[in-house]
């Protein structure tokens, strides 16, 4: 039954977690985290929710930005924009009027991401799946249907594509019954027979290993075949545990995290020792603290909490783009001593070469470069990688064009072999972003190795399905859809600037 | 007397050119040229006029975001704004909030365009100058104040840009006075003394040569001795004219011009032939043709073309993104036997590795890669500069931050010795863009080999100081300000929706 989408509407919803200092950082002092916050509705009475993070002032550019898309949703049914999901995308992104004000980067692309959001949470509760279990339900086709390929073919075309989900596919199932190199060897030729006798291209081989059933399409049988062929080790390294065990592994013990909620640069070093010990309690192992306004301040914020940690646990310094090229390279030089695993955002977001250099130079010290909140789209993440300008990607639920774009750069990280530890926080950000990392494991990238997802402990009791962390690991959630409604009350009293929680600090507030 | 801005209001002002396929091209087919509209007014009532150009739909969220940035202005003073340009610039680009939906890119970043535009030109309006003169008659220290320059310190630092103005002002000023390499030696032998001298840093050197007086730090003076060293025969080549006769032949000439007016990709063959006569009529050389929709097509647009302007004037292609990087290299290499000067924008305006890919595979065709029209701060225009990946530098004046942050383009340009070519047209850019061209050869470049600037016949009735082009060359505006005041009927009739221009379409349209 087709559901049509008939109304979208979208709010202006702020937290004044400045008055708290909660995610204070070298460049962004004094954020109000907030979220522009779309609903639509189907002619069924289904609802869809979706959301973009933002930090206070400028929300209203993002919610002017999405009653300019809505237009291209409403009236359109769930099937439609699901049956062609990679043109619906790029009818968002690519209209001949609207692209001039982006194209796919800034306010345009963050409400981008505010609406796909919502349809990606209406398809999951339509099929009544958390998000993540609806992706990894997928055929590689499906998946890379999803994908607007332009302009990242250079570093990974549809055909790629395929091939790097389908091999994933096809060594999750196998994996169990495979023990070493030779065995292999069989299905790829198994297959590549008959792809020889049925050379019409719609024409299917069904291919029965142990107890999955793949359906594969010609083109996609040569991909796999030629995939095969190029990463045959790596391949069979991986394949030692297949995504069955890997969903039933993930719903057992979660997806790890570290805990960014210790140390945002507004809080005093009696604030910083008491949440470390706080967390520590609570099984936390991996931490990360902010950097970049003052050094001295920095030496003696890292100090301390590296003592606190002690020397194995896992430390990561985020210096939220505060400094130049050269700048970056001696003021993290200095902050060596401590043990990073990584500097994130040491520049501009927009600085491939210059996080380049960073890297080069880093790399002796034994410190990776991290980058991605702020990375605006495909494009830029594909230069990222082809120039070895990160060592861990950073993928962001909000800022990228939701789960299409997302998955692009989740196999062009995968062909890379560069970690994906997404970035969280926020509002709704870990809600959200768990879906894709789960997905990611499960599907992808088969691999917990320098991986995390960030996680912080604010603002997560306004949504009707919070996240459930346990043991530092993010548990995969249950219910249908992508986690981002909020309560009704929530949206009601923040809304900005008239629910009764602006209202009153307005009032407070000198002129 | 200081001027204190107390009124910032800004209009949605768009023209249907979608009507008759003006501006159309592969990626935009159906623009309606438009503009965020600023006015701000001072309490000694002064005005002045900025804008920034869009394509249609989207305008509205810019003038959203323009209102966002409105209280940064409302309340200053002229002098307290340009006596802290660069700290103004940060204001706008860097609030801790604010930044978020950037940074310093998309729609923010237009809306910083449109408003400091009003800025520069209530400030050239006070000054009694057009802007181009108000920048040719700024010492080197009070242009470099103006610019920002984080994140392109590792590829310009102040010291250097100092010593790049400071080079050209000196070459400026004794270039008729030197003949050959040895007779230079005597100033900068002159300024070590004199540095030498006063060791104080705010010391100041008086250097008199010739006609002009100027005043240097002993910081400046450094970097001058250095740069001087480090370029001496390109100095001197350069130095062959000098800045007073530049600002008289500009004065006598005007800056070189290219038209784009006769090749919008909607436009039929019968059109393109009767615009190219008519142009070629009107003494232009230079013509600009749209591609990338079809090849067969663009063959046949580009044969005719060729055949009409003869062998040896200049033809330029425009792709305004539509290829993907291997796309780009066959497509162009296919439309070599036409002889185009550059291709602009074969790809993303965001894939700087791509458009390095792209220059390199066209080098041996003697074909340039052009682009800059949607690069979207001069983070990007350095990487581009860096990694070689431009050979024309497309500067604009509204998708940039103001004059400011073309100052810091035009430098690095400069430094890299990558000719600038400014892009224009739409509703204004031609009024805007002409005043940072006349500047950068009257004081930076000194060159015109391989520059000219784009022109496109439409929507200049609109201004009431529109370009004045002789003999396919800009002559440079007399008119005090920054040329963008629109009149006051245009504006009010083509307010979108309200105006009676627009009010008429609605009314006609199909719902």
């Amino acid at each position: 039954m087709p559901q049509k989408i008939v109304k979208l509407t979208v709010k202006d919803v702020r937290f004044p977690t400045s008055l708290g200092q909660h995610g204070s950082d070298a460049m962004h002092t004094d954020p109000d985290y907030s979220v522009a916050y779309v609903v639509i509705e189907t002619d069924g009475g289904m609802k869809g929710y979706g959301l973009t993070f933002t930090v206070g002032r400028g929300t209203e550019v993002v919610v002017c930005a999405v009653k300019a898309l809505s237009g291209f949703v409403v009236g359109k049914t769930l099937e439609e924009i699901v049956g062609d999901f990679r043109g619906f995308y790029r009818l968002l992104t690519s209209d001949g009027q609207m692209r001039w004000i982006g194209p796919e980067k800034g306010v345009i692309q963050l409400a981008t991401a505010a609406v796909l959001n919502a349809v990606w949470d209406l398809w999951a509760r339509a099929e009544g799946k958390p998000l993540w279990k609806l992706l990894v339900d997928m055929s590689p086709e499906q998946l890379v249907s999803c994908i607007d390929f332009r302009y990242i073919t250079d570093a990974l075309t549809e055909q790629e594509a395929l091939g790097e989900a389908c091999c994933t596919l096809l060594h999750n199932s196998l994996g169990s019954s495979l023990s070493n190199g030779t065995v292999i060897k069989k299905p790829i030729q198994l297959m590549s027979d008959y792809g020889a006798r049925f050379p019409n291209h719609q024409s299917r081989v069904f291919l029965i290993c142990g107890f999955v059933s793949l359906t594969l399409s010609r083109s996609l049988t040569h991909s796999l075949t030629h995939s095969l062929s190029h990463s045959h080790s790596d391949l069979l390294r991986k394949a030692q545990t297949g995504k069955t065990e890997r969903e039933e592994q993930m719903l057992k013990e979660g997806y790890p995290a570290y805990t960014t909620s210790c140390a945002w640069l507004g809080y005093s070093d009696q604030q910083l020792t008491q949440l470390c010990t706080d967390a520590l309690a609570s099984g936390w192992s991996r931490f990360k603290v902010k950097v970049g306004a003052e050094l001295e301040d920095d030496e003696r914020r890292c100090r301390l909490i590296r003592q606190m940690i002690g020397p194995d646990k896992t430390l990561m310094m985020d210096a939220n783009q505060r400094w130049d090229v050269g700048e970056a390279i001696s003021w993290v030089t200095s902050l060596a001593p401590f043990r990073p695993l990584w500097i994130e955002e040491p520049t501009s977001p927009d600085d491939i070469l210059g996080h380049a250099t960073i890297s080069k130079a880093l790399a002796p010290l034994g410190i990776g470069v991290a980058s991605g909140e702020q990375c605006h789209n495909r494009v830029m993440f594909k230069q990222f990688l082809q120039a070895s300008a990160l060592q861990f990607v950073q993928i962001d639920s909000c800022r990228l064009g939701s789960v299409n774009e997302n998955l692009s750069v989740l196999l062009m990280a995968h062909k890379f072999q560069v970690p994906v530890c997404p970035h969280a926080g926020g509002v709704g950000l870990c809600e959200l972003v768990q879906h894709l990392i789960l997905f990611d494991y499960i599907s992808v990238s088969a691999d917990l190795n320098n991986r995390m997802c960030e996680y912080v402990d604010h603002l997560h009791e306004h949504f009707t399905s919070p996240v459930v962390i346990r043991n530092a690991h993010y548990l995969p959630p249950k219910d249908p859809g992508y986690s981002c409604e909020m309560l009704e009350s929530s949206v009601e009293t923040h809304q900005f600037p008239g629910g009764v929680v602006w209202a009153n600090l307005l009032a407070k507030a000198p002129e």
